[in-house]
């Protein structure tokens, strides 16, 4: 017997059965009947204050929940998120995004409808599109709508890449065939998919094991491509099995447990000469999920020795020089943990006079008058974080002042990776609070039963996008906010212009933020710019075990950055502008 | 003797001989070194929140001055820009968007560096503005870098519309031949190339006096791309020459002095029955600057019939059904008006009928007590505005009331035409109000001496680009901000949804925005409900005489839309939804 179901229907209870419990997004007039239909299909709707920052959210939300759902309207709409979209593309996190397009037969008959250029093309954006995401599809026909919608959001899925599909109007309400909902489970297939045994295989896990028997110093580093792949938890237990000591890239952080001891945090190429040493020196290197653009390697310095490495990526496995294709990482890392907790392994070498305990800090050794510097202030904040918190780090000093943070377990933390579009982070502290919530309530989340998300933010980059502040109230998230006030864009005024007018910005007054954006009066916020200062904010009931949004402005000097590579350029800009003058 | 300057002392020394005087944009790593240049060479950096509006302002700019440049960043800056950009070419606004981009050499080698994809493509983010502006150039030879700019310059003027140049970081100090800047005159060429007459042009023009002089009912209609095309002087002086029954589009509001006793304000199509039986049975339509979109032609029932119809588009004059191609409207139009100065002309036909007097309003024929509507609430506003005012009412409410409005001379109105991005007319408010600044200070602004600019807009579009406001204020701009709080987009309640909560919005508290963003307390906030209220605060000092931003809330009922379009649609929502429940 068949059954049939409106297509938005059908759409939206894809999307729910692969995880998706909220959409973000923002209604125009080609959307708004596809908006009727989200929450009769059981879904969350997040209307954000504009389409950027919705799609931000919706990045930030896929990142954590493992897919995320935009939906804007035609032209305007779309074009407003694409950068969102972008950056969604660039590291990988899975986000649906669906556009309502003018009527089909509007289209046909090229009239010149507003959202558009008047000039009767309607493809421009879809073909903008193109170039940022993995697969487009245009919904014409209710006939082929399923399978289209199927086969997009198993692409989506697969390569954890945004996906575009264009439902116009007329077609939201159309009916088509219910059957494959029921009958084929998108996420079967795509485990199937991700787990095909390829001729190749079992040759290269007998060469991979050959290699590790003959180790005499073999390590781990962890990329963040890693989550991308979904196999952090098999990369959680080979860095266990193994004991071998374990870098991450700043992409990777909270992606392993770093209170292990054999857990050496982020590896930062030229900046941990120390760490480096041993990196170099090691005789195998496996490497999961690798992303090795220039600022996730410092410069390339951190990617280890070619010749030695054993990379696990999207699509292959690449042995030195050597590069066996068509291996997915899910299959090849999951069969690779089940042969390392089978063998023997013989221990590695351990890496001498790494930085650690003599790292820790505590406030009773800090002149509680003296004013915050950034030196000291991140392992600090460190102390701060609890088990299954997300920890956002904006571009900027924040971003790096992040990967200096020991972490307890089941973090997740978000810094500057690749595409580093400032303004992202509040957002994305949006959406990624939302995902939080709902594995919270659904028992998904590690078996922790409260967590917060705790966003490090520069004044520069608030700016950005300080509407979603708005968002973050009205939908009562756990949010706390630490606002770095820095008196503009230190991150720019390390690169160039350490002086110069363009990288000052407005002073604002950011306290007043939640009042303004619609809190009422039970919003703590407060301002520390001392030592003592922070040390009481941090222990007030309502910072320590308060729920809903907190925000704290801390007043640093312009010229304050963390130590590592910001801190050489920021030298360097200082040296320069002492010889202009 | 060859004299060299430095590539960006080129770029922006052009820019200002074009009449560029302020350039909007954000601060990016890679056009730091850009932006170095931009004051030495005379020219004013207005950093805004963010990119898009970045964009917005840089177009509200153009369509005040002529011309407009925004700078952004690779990759993220351009994208997060892009819907802007589109808007611009869309209704024609000529903006000079400059990228600063990686070095050459980094592009060259493919570097998987920041802001890219770490795919080694460098050619994506040029490729999408191939869709959304007239020309694009990549400057990456010292040698040709001033021809480049030079054209391209010129192909942005001609057609009003955006060009996208990208700079590498490289490039930006780079000596190149300064010649040009002094023997060729940009200006001079693109009169030239406007004024060149083709073959055509005498049967033409011939052929348009025959018809003028046969004709029994004549009348204008005036459309907004005559801004674009630089004929709204001659327009303006054939309206008075002829006398002839005229109207405008909502585009082009403003561009003719409406309290001429034969201008009829905005031509509506079927909304204004009266008006259209006039245009319906007259024998010769005169049309300039024709945008046929289906928003600015009220559902194309405001398109003129097209047998009597002479068209004077940027490239062509059409005559009924014949197409005279090549000829540019300046000059067309130029000639035209000539050739009426020296003619005899019998008057026309007189529409009867049109509301006019019956339409005015004054606050003591309403209860002062009563709450404000938007049936009447244009009208009493229009009062406020004075010579010179730029007007701007965003898509929404906002835009349906201030086309009601009867405006004095030499007003300007941005109202919503095609592209309709809500979210857009605080950015472009910042940048006409600049723009307005410095033609009133280099006294080119119709001999006036002093002008606002007036903001009419709904809480949700302000909230999809609130930071603008802190630009506003930063540079101290004389901007009158009305707010139409009606909770919500009640836009697209009259679309679908009427009681549906996607179409809900935060609650903020708007009026605490000024002083959140950085404003001192000077700035004037009041909240209105009722004519009494309204009248009140109209004739207060602070609004009526006072400079630089005051703020004034107007509250709203949900469902409360001026007559016309917005008003039938709501009714019909109305109605649909009562067919639900």
């Amino acid at each position: 017997m068949s059954t049939t179901i409106k297509l938005a229907e059908y759409l939206f209870t894809r999307l729910h059965q692969l995880g998706v419990r909220s959409i973000h997004g923002v209604p125009g007039d080609y959307n708004l009947t596809l908006l009727d239909h989200i929450e009769p299909s059981g879904l969350h709707w997040v209307g954000n204050c504009n389409e950027l920052d919705a799609g931000y959210a919706a990045d930030g939300y896929a990142r954590i929940n493992g897919v995320g759902a935009l939906i804007t309207t035609f032209g305007v709409g779309e074009l407003s998120a694409i950068n969102a979209v972008a950056g969604a593309y660039c590291e990988r996190a899975a986000v649906v995004h669906v556009v309502g397009t003018p009527e089909t037969a509007t289209q046909d008959s090229r009239l010149k409808v507003h959202h558009t250029f008047a000039d009767g093309n309607y493809q421009r954006f879809a073909q903008m599109h193109a170039h940022i995401t993995v697969a487009q599809e245009s919904l014409r026909d209710p006939r082929s709508a399923p399978e289209q919608i199927d086969a997009i959001l198993k692409k989506c899925l697969f390569h954890s890449r945004p996906v575009y599909i264009q439902v116009p109007v007329d077609l939201v309400g159309a009916p088509v065939e219910a059957g494959r909902l029921w009958s084929e489970s998108l996420s079967s297939e795509i485990t199937s998919i991700e787990t095909m045994v390829s001729p190749a295989h079992d040759l290269t896990l007998s060469i991979i094991l050959e290699k590790i028997r003959a180790a005499k110093q073999p390590m781990i580093l962890v990329d963040g491509e890693s989550r991308a792949l979904r196999i952090t938890e098999d990369v959680q237990s080979i860095v266990q099995i193994t004991k071998w000591p374990t870098w991450v890239t700043v992409f990777a952080k909270g992606l392993v447990d770093e209170t292990a001891s054999n857990v050496h945090g982020v590896y930062r190429g030229s900046y941990d000469p120390k760490a480096k040493a041993f990196v170099d020196s090691s005789d195998l290197v496996l490497c999961f999920g690798p992303h090795f653009s220039s600022t996730n390697t410092f410069d390339s310095t951190s990617i280890p020795p070619k010749a030695v490495t054993i990379s696990f990526t999207d699509n292959e496995i690449r042995i030195g020089e050597q590069t066996f294709r068509d291996i997915r990482a899910k299959l090849g890392v999951s069969r690779l943990r089940q042969e390392l907790s089978a063998m023997h392994l013989k221990p590695s070498g351990i890496p001498a006079n790494l930085p650690s305990e003599d790292r820790e800090i505590c406030f009773s050794s800090l002149p509680s008058k003296q004013c915050i510097t950034q030196d000291k202030l991140w392992r600090l904040l460190a102390n701060f974080i609890r088990p299954g918190d997300i920890v956002l780090g904006e571009t900027g000093t924040a971003g790096y002042g992040v990967q200096e943070m020991v972490l307890p377990r089941n973090t997740r933390v978000f810094a500057p990776v690749t595409w580093l579009s400032i303004g992202y982070m509040l957002p994305a502290t949006q959406g990624a609070a939302l995902a939080q919530r709902e594995l919270i309530a659904s028992s998904a989340y590690h078996g922790i039963s409260h967590a917060r998300t705790v966003l490090f933010i520069g004044d520069g980059s608030f700016q950005m996008t300080v509407q979603e502040l708005s968002t973050i109230i009205r939908e009562k998230l756990d949010v706390i906010i630490f606002l770095l006030n820095n008196d503009g864009y230190t991150i720019e005024r390390c690169i160039h212009g350490l002086k110069k007018r363009y990288n000052d910005i407005a002073r604002w007054r950011y306290l007043q933020a939640p009042r303004f954006l619609g809190a009422d009066d039970g919003v703590f916020t407060a301002t520390v710019s001392t030592w003592g200062d922070l040390e009481r904010v941090l222990s007030a009931r309502e910072i320590a075990g308060g729920s809903g949004l907190r925000m704290v402005e801390i007043m640093l000097d312009r010229e304050d950055v963390p130590e590592g590579p910001l801190l050489d350029l920021l030298r360097e800009e200082k040296k320069a502008v002492s010889g202009e003058s």
